[in-house]
């Protein structure tokens, strides 16, 4: 616990600058929503959507805009950015997970010439392979297995019933959430006969440091040499990737999004949910990929598309726009279509009268 | 085994009245669909698309409408309701599944503050944290994670490999099907120079009574305060629910729906296949939301939606039926175009003959 | 490690004819992609979009098509058919996986009853409950659970913490990737007062043989007799299959798709990524469905069909094309409006003219 001003020099100090607007004394012990914040709370607002919620809020106090007109007499911090405030504050009042502390279970089966860094923490029921070799400070939960020769980084977490199959290359400080498959075979067959003739999935896969990948996704090793996750990127659940595809790094993924395999997809790329991009095409730095939108050619740089097929957002909205007056477009045509005949038919009379 | 008058008033009984039109006294020992019944098996009508296979079907009984005719004599149960009446009497006749019986198995990992109701039954492989607390008659398979703190209530029934994250709390007789993953972090990162920032991952799944949730399916915690499932609902599999979610009682979700974080879903609400919605939005009580829709605005109470952008059924219906006709539109647009340049042409002679 | 000479008249012995151009004596120790190989390895080309990397591979051979024109003098490995040679290529060089050997682990928990064939290989901690029956050659990884009455064939591979519910069928030489789950429950319920009453799902999964499903997929039981995955057919990952659906032999499944329940697929399909299929349907043999379609209709035998509904190929090429077109369109019909309200107002004139 600390008072709100002790708080809001921390987030100016983190680089954040903050200002209190009331009572900076008040004791702060937690961070919560507009609805669900109390006595000793601070929350936040950030998407203007909530802002009715300012009026009935019972946080004691509230990061807000420097613009913003509270409805009511309120304690106030001011900033620039309430969001990136709010999560220093919920860093310095709640922190991040703690994880149970088994210390190498002997309970876990690992393979003899498996090499494990300093204070791992490996729970029980955990299957380590031949010839792994995993860093420092690893925490690896229980029902995980690392098949042979995967290389994986420092500070490591791996939740609950992750599988990652031979010879991927994990950076250091991954998180896979649970579920989470990494390097299981690609749809990799050959058509003989009309029968398919699987071919062997000889390739990895690599993922950079620092990527968190969610829960139930399914990342699948190349043929020839490697899938790529580039460092910083953050996957929400569900998620498939193709074999051979190469992200780029500080991407953002949001849940049920699918990419076919050989694909390149730039840095800093967007994908929202259930967007889908076709195999063997290059998405640009920078693109913002809509929810659903299905992308069936390469991406220039800095581009943000929607629609399935994928077209510039203008242009989707455009076509939306004119969809929804489809029917409209369709009776029009129809009216017109009498009002020409009639013309048609005087003008050949009058044609036929002036012969 | 009992005969199907034994069977006609068991169902009669449990309130879905039934008559039976033929031989009463058939013993009738296992429920089969249409195709696959044979002697002593009875079977039912309830989508007429299946009208055609009465004329074929060796079941020794069917439930149908009252106002079916039959293609031939057969022996009818008639009621109101076969699809509910079907459902009596496969309970009657075949019941829920049995699961294994393993008491508390010696060999699941059980912290010694956790509190586990009484007549549980615990798979070897199980692991349940610290300061869980376990209602009673829980059945838990193997491979199944309970991460600190959570409250799981009487009657829980966890599948294989079901991952649980800390704090979550379940209602009474809830029902997980193998792999899903409850409690994860969703995708909760403040953009700092084109860096994700980590936000701590402080709130909780909430989850009501008798609801069951399908295979692979990921539901996140909250960023602060409860994602919440209401009571009663019913989830197919590989469905991904964001975090701050809270989805209402007695809703129907089909495979692979997606609804991202902060969304207000009200109660009985039914999401066909594969939809999708976007964040912070309010679906109303009663909508139903079609295969594939992609739902981007809030809906109002009782609606149905279609397409992506979704809007109301009949609209879609119209936008589809209208962008089916849309390569025709276009050549009546070119030939309505010619006739008025031609009209426009001999007016222009017209009016310089008058001039 | 072979010369070029040797491998050309290894895959040509497989009935894949091959012609060495240039130095059939150069050793040949791996294959890998035209960006990544180096000495001693060889390439393919077979998707034109990568021919410009002939120029740049450093690959010592290289399979292409009998008419290509290299950028410059290579060796060459001639073949119509590059892809089966390069995958006959990978098999002769690389072999398929090799598993790690357990034997049977005295830390499985196989129930007495359980029936295990000659020569498994199974993992600690897999569970194998009673009266399941698996034939020769198993190789069953960590966390994978079989549950009763199972039926597994001969040589079947399942990797970690795949999930067999009660009274499946898998037929010889099946894989199955990690996370997979077979024989959960469908949403099956009978909606009684607005409640969803659950309808035990009495039914089965039958796997053919020589199917291969990716990480991460849901086959649902059936309610009632069984949901059916035909011989040689190939999944991806996260793949939801509805209860009582019934797929054909050869077919090939792209990740993500989603088939509603009672569906009947034919033989050789390919349903590419994100697609889906309403239930109660029928989808002739060799039909293809494009990424993201959604089939709303049964669907011929042989057709290609793409869109949402899902509508034959050339239908939608012309409707995306159209729609592409909308706002203009909407642009031209507004102009013809007012061109024809100019030619009606004339026409009113020249007829109060005339009378």
């Amino acid at each position: 616990m600390l008072t709100l001003s002790e708080l809001a020099d921390f987030i100016t100090s983190k680089g954040i600058p903050c200002t209190v607007e009331g009572d900076g004394g008040v004791s702060i012990s937690a961070v919560a929503t507009l609805e669900d914040a109390g006595e000793g709370q601070i929350s936040f607002l950030s998407n203007p959507k909530y802002e009715p919620q300012l009026a009935t809020t019972r946080a004691s106090a509230v990061f807000v805009r420097p613009e913003l007109k509270p409805p009511r007499p309120m304690t106030l911090v001011r900033t620039a950015d309430p969001y990136a405030a709010v999560t220093a504050a919920i860093v310095r009042l709640h922190g991040y997970r703690e994880h149970p502390h088994w210390g190498v279970s002997p309970q876990a089966f690992i393979h003899p010439t498996a090499k494990i860094g300093a204070n791992a923490n490996i729970a029980p029921g955990v299957h380590i392979a031949r010839d792994v070799v995993i860093g420092d400070d690893a925490v690896i939960y229980p029902g995980v297995y690392i098949a042979r020769r995967c290389k994986i980084g420092n500070a490591v977490t791996l939740f609950p019933n992750v599988v990652i199959y031979e010879d991927s290359v994990l950076g250091d400080r991954v998180v896979v959430h649970a579920g989470t498959v990494i390097g299981e075979d690609g749809l990799g067959y050959a058509p003989v006969n009309d029968k398919w003739v699987k071919i062997p999935q000889i390739g990895n896969v690599v993922i950079g440091d620092d990527v968190e990948i969610g829960a139930n996704c399914t990342i699948d090793r190349a043929t020839l040499g490697s899938t790529v996750i580039g460092s910083g990127t953050k996957f929400s659940n569900l998620i498939a990737i193709g074999h051979g595809t190469k992200i780029g790094d500080d991407c953002l993924f949001v849940a049920q999004v699918g990419i076919a395999g050989s694909v390149n997809v730039g840095r800093h790329v967007t994908m929202a949910g259930q967007a889908g991009v076709v195999g063997h095409i290059t998405i640009g730095d920078n693109v913002t990929v809509g929810a659903k939108a299905g992308v069936t050619n390469s991406i220039e740089e800095g581009m943000t598309v929607l629609g399935a097929p994928a077209v510039p957002i203008q242009e989707c909205k455009r076509q939306v726009a004119a969809m929804q007056k489809l029917p409209q477009m369709k009776k029009e045509i129809l009216r017109l279509r009498n009002d020409v005949q009639r013309l048609l038919e005087r003008d050949g009379q009058a044609e036929k009268r002036e012969s």
